[in-house]
């Protein structure tokens, strides 16, 4: 995917300069025309997906037997697409399969990619369902200028930390797209089925594209879409093609997909539900521009302890009072305090969490106290992250990334 | 490819019916703006290709140790490119590989898709070389109306044609793009590279694309040229990307490949050589509108003799005068008699075909006798071929098909 996370190119400014007056969210550009961020709500109309309500998060709870992920009950897995209709088939005994995916733009990913992951994993196990995980090393040499060794290289880096997040391999493929295209005619007819149905008119309505973008880019959204239609996948699906799919992903990811819902009655598929979740903020607020290459917008899941206090302590920004006198009688702001919606995204303790907002907006708590809880909280997950990595074998990624039954029979 | 012959839409007129001031050739329209037809010379001068002449056709003969083939001598295969280049790497003893296609656009092939496999086939027993044939029917799918099913079963039974002309399985790969790009990643990855290399600005000033048209379309150059690249076939040329390609075709499908001549060094591979040869007439002329849907535009290898009798005596255009009278004085006109031109494509026999020549200029023979000629020789090639494609089997064409090193080592 280009960019599941929708963590790189968060601007408040448009291209030239200027502020746009609407939100601008597509694969590859988040610009937010406020300073408070994106408006998910008018997102939400514009692109003609569903709030997540109390009424769906009931049923997630009724159909599963056990809360919905802490993520869905925040609201940070905010917006769907027939999820209801998921959760029906589940009820009824019916399958579905998830599919989400990771454009391995460098080596080094950080928590900000893990964030759909970690939700997807849930559901995963939720459901106890098929995933697959799509590695679009296609679209990152057709969109970077680097090799396709380079990217297909990132693919395995990438593929280790995935899998150190603690998937089943027997119940999950993961690909890679300059790999799993050229080993799979049924993949590859159905990006020749997508591609068909598609005109530059409609691609270029929906991504932006130019006339001078490469030919490869513009016929990229049809690679993306493929893996939507459980045919794509004959090993897992016993080679039907009737076999719903659920897409997590962070909402810039909906334009590949509000195509691949167009184009899929008509190529005899059914359409893909979707799980939408917001943006996750870089260290220096939501409303800053993130950039990619700049280590120190995020904590990465390669950094020391050191680093990890470093960062937390130098660049999250604060939601506090300029002093702690003015902290003390105003109390701090959680909405914009970026250790808070750090916790947010990873502590999963809803009490706690409740607490620190209430005792952070009294005033109570000062900034030092949610960047040491986090800190603390950061340190734990990526030091046995990175011990978990270290067992990942390249022997472990082979058996992840072979075409495969898994252990669901259809 | 699109089309290898020319055969289909050779029109006189322009799409808006106006008459064009300049020839049109490109892959799918071939618009002749004289009755005299397509002005190979201009197109020459056009394309930048250059023309055989008897300099190149003496260094074919040294080369080779044999005289040229008669479409080479008679300048039905007429242009070039770099085909100097590939005679002097053969007399320094280095290698190269054929590369020719054929979209199969129905089960049906006629004698002018006959003519360039023909030629491909005492190109490689000339040359003693690899030979790649594309079966682009991920190309026919995008185009026409059909399923992929309907394609691909295009491709095996065009398939069995193509082999029943006597290809050596032991020098010889066919493949279905459908198949084979599903089944080779290096392949896909040429795809890729090409793709990153074209804009859609490039592919509609080369191909003539519109905004309307389908993303498939507009990405596949990328599928016609990657057959150009060694590296595309691992399995043949031991994962080498440095063996040279020359490629024999109508000059419709120049467009794909200098566009293919363009990219080839910015990846970093040997541009493709090319053969060009002329349009296979209509059985109507030179000057008449074909039709892919008309059977009675061409001689089909399924027809049995009776109706190859029929539609020659019944529609080749005849360049006779109008009453024997007349004939006998003023003599006919080879230029426009389709059963001479025919002659010309199938006749291999010079000292008989310069005979018809004069006789038939001289008004000595009637156009009856070429006719019969005509009706003669193209009975005896199909009895021929129909008996020698019942003896290609399933097997046989898969045993083509699979992706497999042939008899030659790198």
């Amino acid at each position: 995917m280009a960019n599941t996370t929708g963590m790189a190119n968060l601007n408040l400014t448009g291209d030239d300069g200027t502020v746009p007056t609407e939100d601008e969210v597509n694969p590859w550009e988040v610009h937010a025309s406020s300073a408070t961020g994106v408006d998910y709500d008018k997102l939400i109309k514009r692109f003609g997906s569903s709030p997540i309500d109390s009424a769906l998060l009931s049923k997630f709870e009724t159909t599963l037997g056990q809360p919905p992920h802490f993520l869905l009950r925040r609201g940070i897995v905010f917006s769907h697409r027939d999820m209801d209709q998921i959760l029906a088939l589940h009820s009824q005994g019916k399958p579905f399969f998830l599919y989400t995916g990771r454009g391995p733009s460098s080596e080094a990913m950080h928590m900000g990619h893990v964030i759909p992951f970690l939700f997807t994993k849930w559901l995963q196990e939720a459901f106890n369902v098929p995933l697959v995980i799509q590695m679009t090393d296609d679209e990152k040499f057709l969109w970077k200028d680097i090799s396709l060794e380079t990217a297909r290289s990132y693919t395995t880096e990438n593929a280790k930390d995935i899998i150190a997040l603690g998937f089943d391999p027997e119940r999950t493929f993961i690909f890679s797209d300059l790999d799993y295209i050229g080993s799979s005619p049924e993949f590859y007819r159905n990006m020749c089925r997508v591609q068909k149905a598609v005109t530059f008119n409609q691609a270029k309505g929906i991504f932006g594209f130019t006339e001078s973008d490469c030919i490869g880019k513009i016929s990229f959204p049809a690679i993306q879409a493929a893996p939507s239609f459980s045919s794509s996948f004959p090993h897992i699906f016993n080679s039907r093609s009737d076999i719903p799919c659920l897409i997590p992903c962070a909402i810039d990811q909906d334009p590949y997909f509000r195509m691949t819902r167009d184009v899929a009655p008509r190529i005899g598929c059914p359409k893909p539900a979707l799980l939408h979740s917001t943006f996750f903020p870089a260290l220096q607020g939501c409303q800053t521009k993130m950039s990619a290459s700049d280590p120190n917008s995020s904590v990465f899941l390669t950094d020391t302890p050191k680093a990890v206090k470093d960062k937390i302590n130098k660049y999250a920004f604060s939601g506090g009072g300029a002093t702690v006198e003015e902290h003390k009688k105003n109390g701090g702001n959680c909405d914009i305090d970026v250790s808070y919606q750090y916790l947010r995204f990873f502590l999963d303790d809803d009490q706690r969490l409740e607490k620190i907002l209430q005792d952070y907006s009294s005033g109570e708590l000062l900034t030092g106290y949610l960047k040491k809880e986090l800190i603390e909280l950061l340190q734990a997950f990526l030091k046995s992250h990175q011990e978990k990595r270290k067992a990942v074998t390249d022997e472990v990624v082979k058996q992840f990334m072979t075409p495969r039954k898994l252990k669901f029979d259809y």
